[in-house]
């Protein structure tokens, strides 16, 4: 089984060809350029210097979040588009998940935090118990402080990674002290080959999604929906008062 | 400090690009084409991809080995050419420390094992402790078994990597049992941002070799050498012989 992966949920672009013996092939870019313009080039490189063909991909996997809304939007298009055009199956792979998956038989909690603005970030906790890796806290959008407040609780050290490292590093070692550690550069953002080997798990169960139905996991409105619906309230309520005025 | 790595130790060709504050790229390939074929585009797809000047590159990073021959030598010559090109200073990290870092903090032993043909493997233990990792056993070119009779000794799990795994599966779980763990496809091959990442720690720490300096480190005799040698011994034996005739 053949599966191609992407994952475009952060500044990093990836692509991964993957089967069940290894990985063929991955490359990485973390650059400024647009996931527009890098990812379908990326996509080709890969499989021409990996001598293979888009048809015999089998499998077409993507991160679906969360992460960037513009990244992901690309990303989930760019595979249902594919696997549309191939006829091919996708799955849909955890953002959150993937990351924690960059770190196989990590010691402590693996806790990937990811930037979701407004002073929160998108996260869940992970541990690896007998070879296998376990979600301990469910992905959530949350303050800094609250999750911290979460990790509190735990005895384990653990093992941050994500893009909303730097931003909070100060922070979670104020609060956490030397519980806290981080991940190597090398492993510290998405890589499609771990959206790949999960993509590949699931697959070999028979947990294949059609490309009608795959959408990104925001796990939080975005702002333009936000906006929205607050416009839409502020319009129910002046409807409503010259409502009353009309009375 | 902008770091370009490469590893062809093994079957994978392997280029990353690192500076202080990210991997910048990283692309890998494991796939049959030579790495003579396959290196120099690899380096110059990754540097166009990344907006990046080979004269912007500060340090040239290689795997320096142990692992394939032919492989070691193509890296190390490219390495060399580079960096003389450049006037550049280069960094030579092990193969099998670069394998161990594609594990952080992994809990228990870290057990890369590289196929060394003649029923031996290249292999070193390393075990993560307060976040730094340490070689518990020092590199070696040893059979299987001898390496199993040490690991018998510590009560840890062992995670194992490399290209010698899939070979010696089946006798490490038959001796070591549930104390086995296989690295994710993921991480189990060479990643050149692990020797991107050792280098730049290297690097800063002054410990930069010139190119006129680095030779790959074979941990062994190659083949050819051995049978050079055994073959001037048989002459030795014989020109003994005679002398002892003529006498």
């Amino acid at each position: 089984m053949l599966i191609l992966a992407l994952d475009t949920s952060s500044i990093v672009a990836s692509v991964a060809l993957m089967d069940e013996e290894k990985l063929i092939g991955e490359y990485i870019i973390n650059h400024e350029k647009t996931h527009s313009q890098k990812l379908m080039p990326l996509i080709e490189a890969l499989l021409t210097d990996c001598e293979h063909k888009l048809e015999e991909v089998d499998v077409i996997a993507v991160a679906e979040g969360p992460g960037s809304f513009t990244g992901l939007r690309i990303g989930v298009a760019t595979a249902k588009g594919l696997a549309h055009g191939l006829d091919k199956p996708v799955v849909g792979i955890s953002t959150l998940d993937g990351l924690a998956f960059n770190m196989p038989y990590c010691e402590g909690l693996i806790c990937p935090i990811l930037d979701a603005r407004r002073n929160q970030v998108y996260t869940a906790v992970y541990k690896w118990e007998d070879g296998m890796l376990n979600r301990i806290f469910e992905p959530v959008a949350v303050s800094i402080e609250a999750l911290t407040e979460q990790l509190k609780q735990r005895p384990e050290k653990v093992v941050f990674l994500g893009d909303g490292v730097k931003a909070n590093e100060g922070f979670l070692r104020e609060h956490l002290g030397n519980r806290v550690l981080l991940a190597t550069q090398s492993a510290v953002m998405q890589r499609a080959s771990s959206i790949a080997e999960l993509a590949l798990q699931k697959a070999k169960d028979g947990k294949l999604d059609s490309f009608y139905g795959l959408i990104p996991e925001y796990l939080r409105k975005s702002e333009a929906e936000r906006q929205y619906e607050e416009k839409m309230k502020r319009c129910d309520q002046s409807g409503g008062a010259n409502d009353s005025i009309h009375e």
